[in-house]
């Protein structure tokens, strides 16, 4: 990546721009940040250090979620027998097209010298592609009574789907996520509780990442395999196309019945529990890295910036080193002991030996949510020079050194907040209400997206239609919004509300 | 489990007694305390609520000892190129016998409609046993010149070895670990690596878990397969078996060589870089339990227990129950602002509709370190009534509420001493300094074990022979104690210094 200040005066840190190539962008921006790149085994990333913290930061805020909303975390086997995924007939059809099978438990040297398989295993093992059946040959033992219920479990894992085409974070063979899996005495305790977390999910995803997103219900054509019923958020990136970010399912009692997962009830009954998983991923990276970068590369929403403040120290002359890097130690001191949004401020100072223009634009491009430059002149003035990732890298000001200590929560704060309202507006100003096929065909034209808001008859049929002509979607039929009924936009057939349909990732 | 109050004076809640028979007391007391149950994948744990809850707080300390020497977090594919394996002679030879094996991409239906494994890969991939090979390619792309050294990364991660014999915790097909792995420019600096990062593990051992350890280095029929030099940390078992809870391992320049991870160094020339590797696993659970635990259940040293202080409301009379939980409520309020070692105090009320004393040996078998019950009389004293877990389950103590509150931490710490001091105790009682044969062979007779502190002539015949003969294994050079050189306890030839013989896990 070269360094744009050397070049004619409006070159971006990243190039293509969003502009001239999305998909291409977006690849650069995952470069140019370091925050992971493919790796020698067919669709799995390497996540590194910087994408990885920003995971672990993901990961802390969750973790506490759900464990506030009374869950606990246990772990359960990588592995599950391959006759566990024939239990539940759409959950098959759905993951069978796309597992990991272990066959061999062992490698040998081969006639010519090379490895090959050997102890072939009795039954082959599936790498899970999720955890449903494996976690209900537990519950099924751990639940006797409604006493034992409700069961509120989460795991933090990897899981594998062998897909074809796979972009870093968004679509990945191995990815990390978590995978909530409960059981419940009620049908209404337990829908209760996919909307709960969904409730978790939106919460995270508008308060932590800064990514509106919608909340609303799939079709029956896009739910999880074996779910009565698939809830989940959906945000817009900035080429308007939706990313599904968090799914919650309602999954009735087809996991228990599979499973076998029942509970004698306090009227003495035996009954089958109503169970829901929800999860989310890695792939949340890519939609926080969708929704907020510029053509300078990443940009981070603070609440899960691995370090909030960098200061580069202006190193210029030999006789003012030691009091420039005393002084940015005792700057980092006392940030160090401020606490924004529930943690202490991450500082780095880098000291290393570069250019201050290459450290600068180093740490435009990975998303440090605030810069500081500080030489000889700013500690005679007693101030910092502080660049904002939120606005243009040109814009710095200058801030008397106790007035940002005394404000820096509170501008991370309004940094947090401007990510998210730049994101609504982006959102609000791509959301259009369609009321003609004709209209909808040509909002939809080639590689345009967005929102569409419209009506729909409630059949496949138009789904598929869609799908096939324009490759959208519908994202999701929303909780909120106008529930007055309607006509099809593309039958002129009756419709109760509005839904919204998109092209996605 | 049935509950020992209600049967005669002297029945522990575990049985059989670690006098009886240690095996089984173990696979007891794992049951008994909730920690973790097999699964239907062979040789594969289900790691259960509480048993994680332990495993999360030693990646919370652990991770942050990582981190304060500079390492940060990454994580890389689970699936290795099964030609990766190949790459290092010694490694593949480690770790081919007992590796799974994918050989196919997907599921489909057979001639009889069951499930068979279809779409066969080019190059089968072996799940992870340990990552340096698919780290090293990362490596040898992430380092070019000595600016980018040292390289210090960790990985907490699943990792899979397909062992024949099994025990939870202890020994599983499927394991949760951590693996650093480092490159540096120089041998000096990479073998500095080594030992700082024994030394981490030494610390978190000795001052988390309670439980001491030897520092020393493995003999070469030991050694990590690939290894220059093996460190570990070997700890004793209440049945004076050994068990190796930590290794780090300075790789010399066998995994740069094989990865190709070369660097151009500040004076001009390409070198090879040297790199380290370090690992511990949810093996220290099993380590924690045979350590501490008695024959009434599991003991957590304090600094890892999930929950510090279990509060047992006494509800006999219905009149005084809400003043009884209403006092346990603020009791848990004001524990909840103590800090003890690093975090606040966990506390829990258990409200269940169970009798005071099933609830009293549920947490005794669970090993919460602290357990309250408090009733009306208690109120009325302003008195709580203790039950410490490293103590008798028949001592408990009457304490005023203030002065509870103003000691507890201090309590719990002393706690954690005392459990290092029982087990640096029975350690000491059970190391015996041997110098000949026959008395070597009668330490050993049966199922005797303990540590024989002997010389050793340097020779692996030796080792064979012992370990055919006995089953024991030199469980390390020790860094400490006596350099003088002696005979060796088995041939009598001239031997350097003494070392330390056991069986083990």
């Amino acid at each position: 990546m070269s360094n744009p200040t050397t070049s004619k005066a409006n070159k971006t840190a990243i190039s293509p721009t969003r502009e001239e190539n999305y998909p291409e962008w977006y690849q650069q921006v995952v470069r140019a940040a370091d925050l992971a790149e493919t790796s020698p085994v067919r669709g799995c990333m390497v996540i590194k250090p910087w994408g990885y913290a920003i995971w672990e930061n993901i990961q802390r805020v969750m973790d506490k979620m759900f464990k506030d909303t009374g869950h606990k975390n246990a772990y359960f086997p990588l592995f599950i027998p391959m006759s566990y995924l024939e239990k539940e007939a759409q959950h098959v059809e759905g993951f069978a097209k796309e597992c990991a099978v272990v066959t061999h438990s062992k490698l040998e040297a081969g006639p010519d010298g090379k490895l090959i398989p050997a102890s072939p295993l009795e039954e082959p093992l599936i790498v899970r592609p999720t955890s449903e059946t494996i976690i209900g040959e537990s519950f099924s033992r751990w639940i006797q009574s409604y006493r034992d219920l409700p069961l509120l479990i989460n795991q933090w894992a990897n899981v594998v789907r062998m897909e074809m085409r796979t972009r870093l974070f968004l679509r990945t063979t191995e990815f990390l996520w978590q995978e909530g899996h409960t059981a419940h005495a009620t049908q209404e305790e337990a829908m209760e509780e996919s909307l709960r977390m969904l409730g978790v999910y939106a919460d995270f995803a508008i308060n932590y990442m800064a990514m509106p997103v919608l909340q609303g219900e799939k079709t029956e054509s896009e739910r999880f395999p074996g779910a009565d019923r698939t809830f989940c958020i959906e945000a817009m990136m900035q080429d308007k196309k939706a990313l599904q970010a968090g799914t919650s399912h309602f999954l009735g009692q087809n996991f228990s019945k599979s499973s076998n997962i029942k509970f004698l009830d306090a009227d003495g009954q035996e009954k089958f529990a109503w169970t829901t998983s929800w999860g989310t991923s890695t792939r949340l990276i890519g939609g926080l890295i969708m929704t907020h970068s510029d053509d300078d590369g990443l940009i981070i929403p603070p609440r899960l910036a691995p370090t909030h403040v960098v200061i580069i120290p202006v190193l210029h002359k030999e006789e003012s080193r030691t009091q420039v890097l005393d002084y940015c130690e005792k700057l980092k001191k006392d940030l160090r002991n401020i606490n924004f949004a529930g943690r202490l401020l991450e500082v780095e100072i880098d000291a290393r030996d570069l250019r201050g223009g290459d450290k600068m634009w180093h740490w435009i491009k990975r998303g440090a949510p605030m810069i500081l430059e500080i030489g000889p002149r700013d500690i005679a003035e007693n101030s910092v020079f502080l660049t904002r990732r939120d606005k243009s890298v040109k814009e710095k000001s200058a801030q008397k050194r106790t007035e940002f200590l005394a404000t820096v929560a509170k501008q991370l704060q309004e940094m947090q907040d401007n990510l998210l309202n730049r994101a609504l507006a982006f959102r609000e100003a791509n959301t259009v209400k369609i009321d003609t096929k004709e209209d909808f065909y040509k909002f939809f034209e080639g590689e345009n997206s967005g929102f569409a808001y419209a009506h729909w008859n409630g059949s496949a049929e138009v789904e598929e239609k869609i799908k096939a002509d324009l490759k959208v979607t519908i994202r999701c039929i929303p909780f909120d919004g106008d529930k007055e009924p309607g006509k099809c936009v593309i039958t002129g057939e009756p419709s109760k509300q509005r839904v919204y349909f998109a092209k996605s990732y």
